[in-house]
């Protein structure tokens, strides 16, 4: 059976070094406050509940929240405004709109207005450009990659010269999670809705990544004993035995993969509480790099 | 034996069709006028031969060139002021600093300088981050990656579904070489230095593209029977028969593989001329913006 990859724990460690960390750091630098922000317009169900786990994990670990609520009417131009506010606010040293958008909003020009400075998601061009450069550092890196890059290394998975599969192309999972292993080191395939023959492909990885948002799609015959499996999807399908009346479940079928991977992440408790321990890391590390420029004012 | 991929011919078609284009464009817009500038720091030979066949391809095709030589001693700081005044220069449309740089140049600090408007060479990070980027167009995609893609549409090789093995991941060939297959639906396997059994892989390959710098690395008996390969490679190799006292090779070795292959790009006269045919490309692309834009001011 396949050693489970528990990324509640994981990411319970991460915020507890942040909380930390961030303790530290008052101690030294009473001024010293980070703060993220997050827009959200209209009331999606989905993105309410995503917003408040991203605020309950801030504020736990220490850093100040502030939600900026629109309507689902507000134009792109007066979005864009409140945008370029948060950018200009010295007090905010991260923030993010939260997705998906109205479609009379253009999600593209929303992203690149934030400021790259402050674009803790890591979504902004020039810092998923940054992330393709070779000797280029981005200044953010996008949280669901982050957050699977971690969980590897934490579980203690050799990812240098390894041959990972990565199924999704997505710009905010799978291209910038194949990025992150070829940066490491890893020999990637990534593959999409056109591969053929996946279950092929699949048998040849060391580690697997798969993100296509299709319930229980990969199954344990494809996989070679052995494999590490990271599951990022995140699917409900009816149930009716839960009071929700829905139960989650990840793109790979647990129970015959967990039989032959030699370890595996589970859906819920893998990859997505990474996503919001990831989001304080960089909010934090935007508050440490704005304090330390502000220090270097201060000396000249 | 494999066919030939005639990179020369493909390449002065290509050149033919931007002189017809900008002839055309002249007679219906008398100011346009497709301006390339080049900025070449100090007197490396092998700079002044790439300087001097991008002048010539230039003026043939009819776009203006301009080079700007810098003494080896300029400092950064007035390298990149050089830069500013042709990002505001409005009689260039595109231009490029010749690399390498001698070594008290930050090579970063001079690409990011540079307009990504005007980024002709492709190498700004928000161009490289579009690239990555799902419905995203970069204002310009980067040469020697581009004119490979055209090599492969031009001899109706089909991409969309097959599996394509890139090797080499610097940010100049393989790693954008890998997402222009990947935007193309290809199934892409990235391979580099540390890539284990390269040999096995690239027996899995439809497509395989070799950018490493490494004389005839990889051999005939490594390739499938029927593959697409693209040879970047460009290496000089001791030769007393030549006038020059050197020959120039690919990466694959030739013979070998061309008898295995389907389609073969040799070296010299592959992916070699394409590189320049693309700069042109990207020269008369960025014209062709700049008059739609002043065009659209005059209306307004
Ligand atoms: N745990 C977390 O924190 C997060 C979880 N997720 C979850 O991850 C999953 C993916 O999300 P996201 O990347 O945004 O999804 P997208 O819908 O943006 O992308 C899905 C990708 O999967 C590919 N794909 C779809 N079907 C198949 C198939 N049958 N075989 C192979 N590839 C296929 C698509 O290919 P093509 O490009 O050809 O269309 C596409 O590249 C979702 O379940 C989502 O909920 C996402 C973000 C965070
Ligand atoms: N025809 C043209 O117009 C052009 C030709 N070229 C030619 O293409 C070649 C590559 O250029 P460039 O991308 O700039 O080179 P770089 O030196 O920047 O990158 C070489 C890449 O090859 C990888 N590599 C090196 N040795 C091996 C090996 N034994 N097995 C597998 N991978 C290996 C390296 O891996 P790692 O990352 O692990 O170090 C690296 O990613 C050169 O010959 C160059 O002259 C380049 C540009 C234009």
């Amino acid at each position: 059976m396949a050693k489970l990859i528990d990324g509640k724990a994981i990411a319970k460690d991460i915020r507890n070094q942040i909380k930390n960390e961030i303790r530290e750091l008052k101690q030294n630098y009473p001024n010293f406050s980070p703060r993220l922000a997050i827009i959200q317009v209209g009331g999606r169900e989905d993105s309410t509940c995503y917003v408040r786990q991203k605020e309950k994990a801030a504020k736990e670990a220490g850093i100040e929240f502030m939600l900026h609520k629109k309507a689902d009417s507000i134009t792109e131009s007066e979005l864009l405004t409140s945008i370029r506010e948060l950018n200009d606010n010295p007090t905010i040293h991260g923030f993010l709109v939260q997705l998906p958008l109205p479609s009379h909003i253009n999600e593209k020009n929303v992203v690149e207005t934030i400021s790259p400075k402050k674009d803790v998601d890591g979504f902004h061009a020039i810092n998923l450009g940054n992330l393709a450069k070779r000797n280029c550092e981005p200044l953010f890196l996008p949280c669901t990659p982050k957050g699977i890059l971690e969980l590897l290394k934490r579980s203690g998975i050799k990812i240098s010269g390894k041959h990972a599969v990565v199924i999704g192309r997505s710009d905010i999972v799978g291209f910038p999670v194949f990025t992150l292993l070829s940066r490491s080191d890893a020999t990637v395939t990534l593959c999409h809705s056109k591969t053929e023959n996946l279950p092929e492909l699949i048998k040849t990885a060391d580690i697997l990544i798969v993100a296509i948002g299709k319930a229980e799609f990969v199954k344990g015959e494809w996989i070679k004993p052995g494999t590490v499996v990271i599951d990022v999807g995140t699917n409900a399908i009816e149930d009716s035995s839960k009071q929700s009346g829905v139960r989650w479940v990840g793109d790979v079928e647990f129970s015959s993969a967990s039989a032959v991977a030699s370890h595996i992440s589970p859906v819920p408790g893998g990859v997505g509480p990474m996503t919001v321990a990831m989001l304080l890391q960089n909010t934090v590390e935007s508050a440490k790099r704005f304090l330390q420029e502000s220090r270097e004012r201060d000396i000249s």
